[in-house]
Protein backbone atom coordinates (compact mmCIF):
# COMPACT_ATOMS: atom_id res chain seq x y z
CA UNK A 1 0.00 0.00 0.00
CA UNK A 2 0.87 3.20 -1.02
CA UNK A 3 0.18 7.03 0.45
CA UNK A 4 0.42 10.14 -0.68
CA UNK A 5 -0.92 13.66 1.01
CA UNK A 6 -2.06 16.38 -1.06
CA UNK A 7 -1.72 19.63 0.78
CA UNK A 8 -3.82 23.13 -0.91
CA UNK A 9 -1.73 26.19 -0.13
CA UNK A 10 -3.48 28.31 2.83
CA UNK A 11 -5.11 31.19 2.39
CA UNK A 12 -3.52 33.61 0.02
CA UNK A 13 -4.04 37.40 -0.16
CA UNK A 14 -6.28 37.79 -2.79
CA UNK A 15 -8.42 34.47 -1.54
CA UNK A 16 -8.62 37.13 1.52
CA UNK A 17 -9.56 39.73 -1.41
CA UNK A 18 -12.26 37.44 -2.95
CA UNK A 19 -10.10 37.73 -6.04
CA UNK A 20 -9.94 35.49 -8.75
CA UNK A 21 -6.65 34.58 -8.63
CA UNK A 22 -5.45 31.54 -10.88
CA UNK A 23 -1.78 32.08 -12.53
CA UNK A 24 -1.33 35.60 -10.42
CA UNK A 25 1.51 34.98 -8.13
CA UNK A 26 0.47 36.31 -4.53
CA UNK A 27 1.81 35.33 -1.27
CA UNK A 28 0.00 34.29 1.64
CA UNK A 29 -1.66 35.99 4.42
CA UNK A 30 -0.89 35.29 8.35
CA UNK A 31 -3.95 33.15 8.29
CA UNK A 32 -2.51 31.22 5.33
CA UNK A 33 0.84 30.87 6.93
CA UNK A 34 -0.39 29.78 10.17
CA UNK A 35 -2.80 26.95 8.26
CA UNK A 36 0.60 25.90 6.52
CA UNK A 37 2.49 25.53 10.12
CA UNK A 38 -0.80 23.98 11.50
CA UNK A 39 -0.30 21.43 8.69
CA UNK A 40 2.89 20.68 9.00
CA UNK A 41 2.78 20.29 12.97
CA UNK A 42 -0.56 17.62 12.06
CA UNK A 43 1.64 15.92 9.61
CA UNK A 44 4.24 15.08 11.97
CA UNK A 45 2.11 14.17 15.20
CA UNK A 46 0.64 12.00 13.35
CA UNK A 47 4.16 9.85 11.92
CA UNK A 48 4.42 11.40 8.77
CA UNK A 49 7.43 11.82 6.55
CA UNK A 50 8.34 12.36 3.18
CA UNK A 51 10.99 11.43 0.73
CA UNK A 52 10.36 14.04 -1.99
CA UNK A 53 7.89 16.95 -2.22
CA UNK A 54 6.24 18.59 -5.61
CA UNK A 55 4.71 21.95 -6.08
CA UNK A 56 3.52 24.25 -8.68
CA UNK A 57 5.85 27.75 -9.46
CA UNK A 58 3.51 29.89 -7.55
CA UNK A 59 4.77 31.32 -3.92
CA UNK A 60 1.69 30.30 -2.01
CA UNK A 61 2.11 26.64 -2.69
CA UNK A 62 5.48 27.12 -2.29
CA UNK A 63 5.43 29.28 0.70
CA UNK A 64 2.91 26.53 2.42
CA UNK A 65 5.25 23.71 1.40
CA UNK A 66 8.19 25.29 2.89
CA UNK A 67 6.14 26.10 5.95
CA UNK A 68 5.22 22.76 6.53
CA UNK A 69 8.55 20.89 5.74
CA UNK A 70 10.15 23.30 8.43
CA UNK A 71 7.60 22.41 10.99
CA UNK A 72 8.21 18.55 10.25
CA UNK A 73 12.17 19.29 10.21
CA UNK A 74 12.72 18.36 6.64
CA UNK A 75 13.99 21.40 4.69
CA UNK A 76 16.27 19.46 2.67
CA UNK A 77 14.06 16.81 0.65
CA UNK A 78 14.00 17.48 -2.73
CA UNK A 79 11.13 19.81 -4.10
CA UNK A 80 10.54 19.72 -7.74
CA UNK A 81 8.85 22.94 -9.36
CA UNK A 82 6.16 22.18 -12.22
CA UNK A 83 4.01 25.29 -13.95
CA UNK A 84 2.36 21.96 -14.70
CA UNK A 85 1.05 21.76 -10.87
CA UNK A 86 -0.22 25.70 -10.80
CA UNK A 87 -3.79 26.63 -10.20
CA UNK A 88 -6.00 26.22 -12.98
CA UNK A 89 -5.91 29.84 -15.02
CA UNK A 90 -8.62 31.85 -14.60
CA UNK A 91 -8.60 33.61 -17.99
CA UNK A 92 -9.69 37.19 -18.26
CA UNK A 93 -11.54 37.16 -14.82
CA UNK A 94 -7.78 36.64 -13.09
CA UNK A 95 -7.66 40.03 -10.57
CA UNK A 96 -11.56 40.52 -10.20
CA UNK A 97 -13.54 40.21 -7.11
CA UNK A 98 -15.59 37.30 -6.89
CA UNK A 99 -18.51 38.88 -6.03
CA UNK A 100 -18.28 41.80 -8.37
CA UNK A 101 -18.00 38.84 -11.25
CA UNK A 102 -20.97 37.46 -9.74
CA UNK A 103 -23.13 40.83 -9.16
CA UNK A 104 -22.42 41.37 -12.93
CA UNK A 105 -22.77 37.46 -14.68
CA UNK A 106 -24.96 35.74 -11.69
CA UNK A 107 -23.77 33.40 -9.32
CA UNK A 108 -24.67 30.79 -11.47
CA UNK A 109 -22.70 31.40 -14.58
CA UNK A 110 -19.62 32.44 -11.89
CA UNK A 111 -20.56 28.54 -10.41
CA UNK A 112 -20.00 26.96 -13.93
CA UNK A 113 -16.75 29.20 -14.49
CA UNK A 114 -15.51 28.21 -11.44
CA UNK A 115 -16.45 24.22 -11.03
CA UNK A 116 -17.89 23.05 -14.22
CA UNK A 117 -15.61 20.74 -16.05
CA UNK A 118 -15.45 21.94 -19.44
CA UNK A 119 -16.37 25.53 -19.63
CA UNK A 120 -13.71 27.97 -19.69
CA UNK A 121 -13.73 31.84 -18.21
CA UNK A 122 -13.18 34.23 -21.38
CA UNK A 123 -9.67 34.24 -22.26
CA UNK A 124 -6.95 37.14 -22.16
CA UNK A 125 -6.75 39.17 -25.66
CA UNK A 126 -2.93 37.94 -27.35
CA UNK A 127 -2.33 41.68 -26.44
CA UNK A 128 -3.11 41.48 -22.26
CA UNK A 129 0.10 42.11 -20.15
CA UNK A 130 -1.36 39.15 -17.80
CA UNK A 131 0.24 36.53 -20.27
CA UNK A 132 3.70 36.43 -18.58
CA UNK A 133 5.45 34.40 -21.40
CA UNK A 134 8.81 36.28 -20.38
CA UNK A 135 8.56 35.14 -17.21
CA UNK A 136 11.50 32.56 -16.89
CA UNK A 137 9.23 30.04 -15.23
CA UNK A 138 7.13 29.83 -18.45
CA UNK A 139 10.05 29.94 -21.23
CA UNK A 140 9.44 26.51 -22.40
CA UNK A 141 5.24 27.40 -22.89
CA UNK A 142 6.30 30.24 -25.28
CA UNK A 143 3.78 32.97 -26.30
CA UNK A 144 1.78 30.81 -27.97
CA UNK A 145 1.26 27.98 -25.79
CA UNK A 146 1.05 30.38 -22.22
CA UNK A 147 -2.66 29.77 -21.35
CA UNK A 148 -5.33 32.38 -22.18
CA UNK A 149 -7.80 30.39 -20.20
CA UNK A 150 -8.36 27.08 -18.37
CA UNK A 151 -11.17 24.68 -17.90
CA UNK A 152 -10.68 22.39 -15.39
CA UNK A 153 -10.78 19.77 -17.96
CA UNK A 154 -7.61 21.36 -19.41
CA UNK A 155 -6.40 21.58 -16.21
CA UNK A 156 -6.35 17.30 -15.84
CA UNK A 157 -4.94 17.62 -19.32
CA UNK A 158 -1.23 19.54 -18.10
CA UNK A 159 -1.45 18.11 -14.60
CA UNK A 160 -1.72 14.24 -15.55
CA UNK A 161 1.40 14.36 -17.89
CA UNK A 162 3.77 15.00 -14.84
CA UNK A 163 1.55 12.60 -12.77
CA UNK A 164 2.75 9.68 -15.12
CA UNK A 165 5.89 10.51 -16.29
CA UNK A 166 7.50 11.84 -12.73
CA UNK A 167 5.04 11.70 -9.60
CA UNK A 168 3.87 8.42 -10.08
CA UNK A 169 7.33 6.73 -11.00
CA UNK A 170 7.83 8.04 -7.54
CA UNK A 171 5.28 6.81 -5.42
CA UNK A 172 5.46 3.54 -7.40
CA UNK A 173 9.45 3.22 -6.67
CA UNK A 174 8.12 3.59 -2.91
CA UNK A 175 8.97 7.29 -2.07
CA UNK A 176 7.07 8.99 0.53
CA UNK A 177 5.61 11.95 -1.69
CA UNK A 178 3.71 15.01 -0.66
CA UNK A 179 2.24 17.55 -3.26
CA UNK A 180 1.81 21.36 -2.33
CA UNK A 181 -0.78 22.59 -4.72
CA UNK A 182 -3.95 24.31 -5.49
CA UNK A 183 -7.39 23.79 -5.30
CA UNK A 184 -8.14 23.00 -8.95
CA UNK A 185 -4.89 21.18 -9.76
CA UNK A 186 -5.47 18.85 -7.24
CA UNK A 187 -9.34 18.59 -7.74
CA UNK A 188 -7.49 17.68 -11.28
CA UNK A 189 -6.02 15.11 -9.45
CA UNK A 190 -8.53 13.08 -7.75
CA UNK A 191 -11.11 13.34 -10.67
CA UNK A 192 -8.23 11.29 -12.30
CA UNK A 193 -7.38 9.06 -9.29
CA UNK A 194 -11.35 8.38 -8.09
CA UNK A 195 -12.52 8.38 -11.59
CA UNK A 196 -14.94 11.30 -9.99
CA UNK A 197 -17.66 12.24 -13.45
CA UNK A 198 -17.50 15.26 -14.74
CA UNK A 199 -20.72 16.17 -13.36
CA UNK A 200 -19.74 14.81 -9.88
CA UNK A 201 -16.67 16.78 -9.71
CA UNK A 202 -18.84 20.68 -9.71
CA UNK A 203 -19.45 20.13 -5.86
CA UNK A 204 -16.04 18.84 -4.84
CA UNK A 205 -14.43 21.38 -2.96
CA UNK A 206 -10.94 20.66 -1.15
CA UNK A 207 -10.34 22.83 2.07
CA UNK A 208 -6.89 25.18 2.87
CA UNK A 209 -4.13 23.50 4.45
CA UNK A 210 -5.75 20.67 6.02
CA UNK A 211 -4.00 17.50 4.55
CA UNK A 212 -5.77 15.09 2.67
CA UNK A 213 -4.12 11.71 2.52
CA UNK A 214 -4.59 9.33 -0.49
CA UNK A 215 -3.97 5.15 0.40
CA UNK A 216 -3.22 3.65 -3.47
CA UNK A 217 -3.02 -0.08 -4.23
CA UNK A 218 0.73 -1.23 -6.17
CA UNK A 219 -1.20 0.05 -9.37
CA UNK A 220 -1.65 3.62 -7.76
CA UNK A 221 -5.63 2.84 -7.55
CA UNK A 222 -6.94 4.31 -4.63
CA UNK A 223 -8.42 2.02 -1.86
CA UNK A 224 -9.20 5.19 0.70
CA UNK A 225 -8.63 8.98 1.71
CA UNK A 226 -9.16 11.04 4.44
CA UNK A 227 -8.22 14.27 6.05
CA UNK A 228 -5.88 14.21 8.80
CA UNK A 229 -7.45 17.45 10.94
CA UNK A 230 -10.25 17.60 12.49
CA UNK A 231 -14.16 17.41 10.99
CA UNK A 232 -14.02 21.00 12.13
CA UNK A 233 -11.49 22.25 11.45
CA UNK A 234 -12.31 21.52 7.74
CA UNK A 235 -15.84 21.78 7.66
CA UNK A 236 -15.21 25.54 8.27
CA UNK A 237 -12.48 25.64 5.97
CA UNK A 238 -15.02 24.49 3.42
CA UNK A 239 -17.85 26.37 4.25
CA UNK A 240 -15.32 29.32 3.34
CA UNK A 241 -14.22 28.29 0.25
CA UNK A 242 -17.80 27.26 -1.15
CA UNK A 243 -18.85 31.45 -0.37
CA UNK A 244 -16.09 32.91 -2.43
CA UNK A 245 -18.08 33.15 -4.94
CA UNK A 246 -21.31 33.92 -3.98
CA UNK A 247 -22.39 37.56 -4.68
CA UNK A 248 -23.48 38.05 -1.43
CA UNK A 249 -20.00 36.54 0.20
CA UNK B 1 32.46 35.11 -18.31
CA UNK B 2 30.90 33.54 -15.68
CA UNK B 3 29.65 34.73 -12.01
CA UNK B 4 28.53 32.57 -9.26
CA UNK B 5 27.73 34.11 -5.75
CA UNK B 6 28.49 32.44 -2.28
CA UNK B 7 26.42 33.25 0.34
CA UNK B 8 27.58 32.02 3.61
CA UNK B 9 24.62 31.46 6.12
CA UNK B 10 22.86 34.19 8.63
CA UNK B 11 23.93 34.02 12.42
CA UNK B 12 22.46 30.65 13.49
CA UNK B 13 20.97 30.49 17.47
CA UNK B 14 24.76 28.73 18.45
CA UNK B 15 27.10 31.39 16.80
CA UNK B 16 25.38 33.11 18.74
CA UNK B 17 25.73 30.88 22.12
CA UNK B 18 29.70 31.37 20.83
CA UNK B 19 29.66 26.98 20.13
CA UNK B 20 30.78 24.77 17.81
CA UNK B 21 28.51 23.93 15.45
CA UNK B 22 29.59 21.43 12.85
CA UNK B 23 26.65 18.81 11.32
CA UNK B 24 24.67 19.94 14.44
CA UNK B 25 21.17 21.15 13.08
CA UNK B 26 20.22 24.53 14.54
CA UNK B 27 18.11 27.48 12.78
CA UNK B 28 18.64 30.76 12.49
CA UNK B 29 18.47 33.95 14.93
CA UNK B 30 16.23 36.51 14.24
CA UNK B 31 19.43 38.45 12.90
CA UNK B 32 20.43 36.04 10.70
CA UNK B 33 17.38 35.75 9.18
CA UNK B 34 17.56 39.63 8.74
CA UNK B 35 20.77 39.05 7.37
CA UNK B 36 19.33 36.11 4.84
CA UNK B 37 16.37 39.14 3.86
CA UNK B 38 19.21 41.55 3.47
CA UNK B 39 21.36 39.49 1.19
CA UNK B 40 18.45 38.77 -1.05
CA UNK B 41 17.65 42.56 -1.28
CA UNK B 42 20.44 43.28 -2.04
CA UNK B 43 20.94 40.81 -4.69
CA UNK B 44 17.69 41.87 -6.13
CA UNK B 45 18.78 45.48 -6.22
CA UNK B 46 22.08 44.67 -8.25
CA UNK B 47 20.23 42.77 -11.27
CA UNK B 48 21.57 39.02 -10.27
CA UNK B 49 18.91 36.81 -10.87
CA UNK B 50 19.74 32.80 -10.52
CA UNK B 51 18.44 29.88 -12.51
CA UNK B 52 19.77 26.85 -10.09
CA UNK B 53 21.13 27.01 -6.44
CA UNK B 54 22.81 24.52 -4.41
CA UNK B 55 23.02 23.96 -0.73
CA UNK B 56 23.86 21.54 2.27
CA UNK B 57 21.07 19.49 4.11
CA UNK B 58 21.48 21.99 7.48
CA UNK B 59 18.55 24.27 7.54
CA UNK B 60 20.51 27.32 9.13
CA UNK B 61 21.90 27.39 4.75
CA UNK B 62 18.70 26.23 4.09
CA UNK B 63 16.88 29.21 5.56
CA UNK B 64 18.98 31.65 4.61
CA UNK B 65 19.00 30.51 0.99
CA UNK B 66 15.13 30.22 0.90
CA UNK B 67 14.87 33.70 2.59
CA UNK B 68 16.90 35.36 0.01
CA UNK B 69 14.89 33.49 -2.54
CA UNK B 70 11.51 35.22 -1.33
CA UNK B 71 12.69 38.52 -1.45
CA UNK B 72 14.01 38.11 -5.01
CA UNK B 73 11.17 36.51 -5.70
CA UNK B 74 12.67 33.01 -7.12
CA UNK B 75 11.32 30.97 -4.63
CA UNK B 76 10.57 28.55 -7.62
CA UNK B 77 14.20 27.78 -8.95
CA UNK B 78 15.69 24.32 -8.35
CA UNK B 79 17.45 23.83 -5.12
CA UNK B 80 19.90 20.86 -4.53
CA UNK B 81 20.41 19.77 -0.92
CA UNK B 82 24.05 17.85 -0.60
CA UNK B 83 25.62 16.49 2.93
CA UNK B 84 29.02 17.74 1.05
CA UNK B 85 28.17 21.35 1.02
CA UNK B 86 27.72 21.13 5.08
CA UNK B 87 29.77 22.94 7.50
CA UNK B 88 32.97 20.65 8.19
CA UNK B 89 32.51 18.43 10.94
CA UNK B 90 33.57 19.44 14.22
CA UNK B 91 33.84 16.23 16.13
CA UNK B 92 33.87 16.18 20.08
CA UNK B 93 33.83 20.02 20.24
CA UNK B 94 30.44 19.94 18.63
CA UNK B 95 27.85 21.51 21.25
CA UNK B 96 30.96 22.92 23.30
CA UNK B 97 31.11 26.34 23.75
CA UNK B 98 33.78 28.27 22.24
CA UNK B 99 35.21 30.48 25.00
CA UNK B 100 35.02 27.57 27.18
CA UNK B 101 37.25 25.52 25.07
CA UNK B 102 39.51 28.17 24.57
CA UNK B 103 39.95 28.72 28.29
CA UNK B 104 40.51 24.93 28.93
CA UNK B 105 42.85 24.20 25.69
CA UNK B 106 44.29 27.95 25.53
CA UNK B 107 43.53 30.23 22.50
CA UNK B 108 46.15 29.28 19.96
CA UNK B 109 44.76 25.18 20.14
CA UNK B 110 41.28 26.17 19.67
CA UNK B 111 42.74 28.40 16.58
CA UNK B 112 44.48 25.47 14.94
CA UNK B 113 41.13 23.70 15.47
CA UNK B 114 39.58 26.32 14.09
CA UNK B 115 41.68 27.20 10.99
CA UNK B 116 44.68 24.90 10.77
CA UNK B 117 44.37 22.89 7.00
CA UNK B 118 44.93 19.65 8.70
CA UNK B 119 44.51 19.29 11.99
CA UNK B 120 41.14 17.71 12.81
CA UNK B 121 39.69 18.25 16.60
CA UNK B 122 39.39 15.66 18.89
CA UNK B 123 36.91 12.65 17.04
CA UNK B 124 33.43 11.63 17.97
CA UNK B 125 33.55 8.08 20.02
CA UNK B 126 31.95 5.56 17.63
CA UNK B 127 29.20 5.25 20.05
CA UNK B 128 28.32 8.88 20.63
CA UNK B 129 24.71 10.21 19.46
CA UNK B 130 26.46 13.00 17.91
CA UNK B 131 26.80 10.70 15.14
CA UNK B 132 23.61 10.57 12.73
CA UNK B 133 23.92 7.87 10.72
CA UNK B 134 20.47 6.83 11.14
CA UNK B 135 19.22 10.45 9.72
CA UNK B 136 18.00 9.33 5.82
CA UNK B 137 20.11 12.67 5.07
CA UNK B 138 23.17 10.50 5.86
CA UNK B 139 21.90 7.08 5.16
CA UNK B 140 24.62 6.93 1.88
CA UNK B 141 27.23 7.72 4.45
CA UNK B 142 26.30 4.80 6.68
CA UNK B 143 27.73 4.41 10.09
CA UNK B 144 31.69 3.83 9.08
CA UNK B 145 31.55 7.05 6.22
CA UNK B 146 29.47 9.63 8.68
CA UNK B 147 32.50 11.84 9.46
CA UNK B 148 33.51 11.77 13.20
CA UNK B 149 35.83 14.80 12.76
CA UNK B 150 37.03 17.09 9.92
CA UNK B 151 40.04 19.03 9.27
CA UNK B 152 39.43 22.01 6.26
CA UNK B 153 41.58 19.42 4.44
CA UNK B 154 38.85 16.67 4.73
CA UNK B 155 35.84 19.33 3.96
CA UNK B 156 37.92 19.94 0.58
CA UNK B 157 38.29 16.68 -0.04
CA UNK B 158 34.40 15.79 0.17
CA UNK B 159 33.20 18.81 -1.09
CA UNK B 160 35.08 18.89 -4.59
CA UNK B 161 33.58 15.95 -6.19
CA UNK B 162 30.01 17.98 -5.90
CA UNK B 163 31.59 21.03 -7.28
CA UNK B 164 33.03 18.34 -10.38
CA UNK B 165 30.61 16.56 -10.96
CA UNK B 166 27.11 18.78 -10.12
CA UNK B 167 28.16 22.83 -9.68
CA UNK B 168 31.08 23.55 -11.98
CA UNK B 169 29.24 21.87 -15.19
CA UNK B 170 26.29 23.80 -14.44
CA UNK B 171 28.22 27.03 -14.66
CA UNK B 172 30.24 25.93 -17.65
CA UNK B 173 26.55 25.61 -19.47
CA UNK B 174 25.74 29.11 -18.34
CA UNK B 175 22.90 28.84 -15.82
CA UNK B 176 23.41 31.04 -13.11
CA UNK B 177 24.46 29.48 -9.51
CA UNK B 178 24.20 30.25 -5.94
CA UNK B 179 25.91 28.32 -3.27
CA UNK B 180 24.48 29.08 -0.17
CA UNK B 181 26.33 27.24 2.45
CA UNK B 182 28.24 27.54 5.16
CA UNK B 183 31.96 29.42 6.55
CA UNK B 184 34.00 26.32 6.19
CA UNK B 185 32.42 24.70 3.01
CA UNK B 186 33.05 27.94 1.06
CA UNK B 187 36.59 28.21 2.51
CA UNK B 188 36.52 24.98 0.91
CA UNK B 189 35.96 26.25 -2.27
CA UNK B 190 37.65 29.00 -2.28
CA UNK B 191 41.00 27.24 -1.67
CA UNK B 192 40.57 25.60 -4.24
CA UNK B 193 39.34 27.89 -7.18
CA UNK B 194 41.99 31.05 -5.83
CA UNK B 195 44.49 27.89 -5.42
CA UNK B 196 45.10 29.50 -1.70
CA UNK B 197 48.11 27.73 0.06
CA UNK B 198 47.58 25.76 3.23
CA UNK B 199 49.22 28.27 5.40
CA UNK B 200 47.21 31.25 3.84
CA UNK B 201 43.59 29.81 4.31
CA UNK B 202 44.15 30.08 7.85
CA UNK B 203 43.60 33.67 7.42
CA UNK B 204 40.59 33.62 5.34
CA UNK B 205 37.58 34.38 6.90
CA UNK B 206 34.10 34.67 5.27
CA UNK B 207 31.61 37.57 6.43
CA UNK B 208 27.67 35.36 7.11
CA UNK B 209 25.02 36.91 4.83
CA UNK B 210 26.83 38.95 2.50
CA UNK B 211 27.02 37.66 -1.46
CA UNK B 212 30.18 37.15 -2.57
CA UNK B 213 30.50 36.93 -6.36
CA UNK B 214 33.08 35.43 -7.92
CA UNK B 215 33.79 36.11 -11.79
CA UNK B 216 35.31 33.07 -13.63
CA UNK B 217 36.32 32.49 -17.25
CA UNK B 218 35.32 29.80 -19.14
CA UNK B 219 37.52 27.23 -17.57
CA UNK B 220 36.20 28.64 -14.36
CA UNK B 221 39.50 30.25 -13.12
CA UNK B 222 38.72 33.24 -11.30
CA UNK B 223 39.07 36.05 -12.85
CA UNK B 224 38.08 38.33 -9.91
CA UNK B 225 36.08 38.53 -6.70
CA UNK B 226 33.89 40.80 -4.54
CA UNK B 227 31.38 41.31 -1.75
CA UNK B 228 28.62 43.08 -2.46
CA UNK B 229 27.81 44.63 0.53
CA UNK B 230 28.96 48.20 1.93
CA UNK B 231 32.50 47.78 3.24
CA UNK B 232 31.34 48.64 7.28
CA UNK B 233 28.39 45.51 7.18
CA UNK B 234 31.35 43.04 5.67
CA UNK B 235 34.21 44.29 8.43
CA UNK B 236 31.69 44.63 11.18
CA UNK B 237 30.67 40.43 10.24
CA UNK B 238 34.04 39.73 9.51
CA UNK B 239 35.06 40.79 13.28
CA UNK B 240 32.41 39.15 14.78
CA UNK B 241 33.17 36.18 12.92
CA UNK B 242 37.18 36.33 14.18
CA UNK B 243 36.17 36.92 17.32
CA UNK B 244 33.96 34.05 18.08
CA UNK B 245 36.72 31.49 19.26
CA UNK B 246 38.62 33.70 21.30
CA UNK B 247 38.61 32.99 25.63
CA UNK B 248 37.54 36.74 26.14
CA UNK B 249 34.87 36.73 23.38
Amino acid sequence: MKKIVLLRHGESTWNQENRFTGWTDVGLTDKGLAEARAAGRLLKQEGYDFDVAYTSVLKRAIKTLWTALEEMDRMWIPVHHSWRLNERHYGALQGLNKSETATQYGDAQVKIWRRAYDVAPPPLADSDPRIEAGDPRYVELGSTGFPRTECLKDTVARFLPYWHSTIAPAVQSGRRVVIAAHGNSLRALIKYLDNVSDTDIVELNIPTGQPLVYELDDELRPLHHYYLGDEEAINASLQAVANQGKSGA
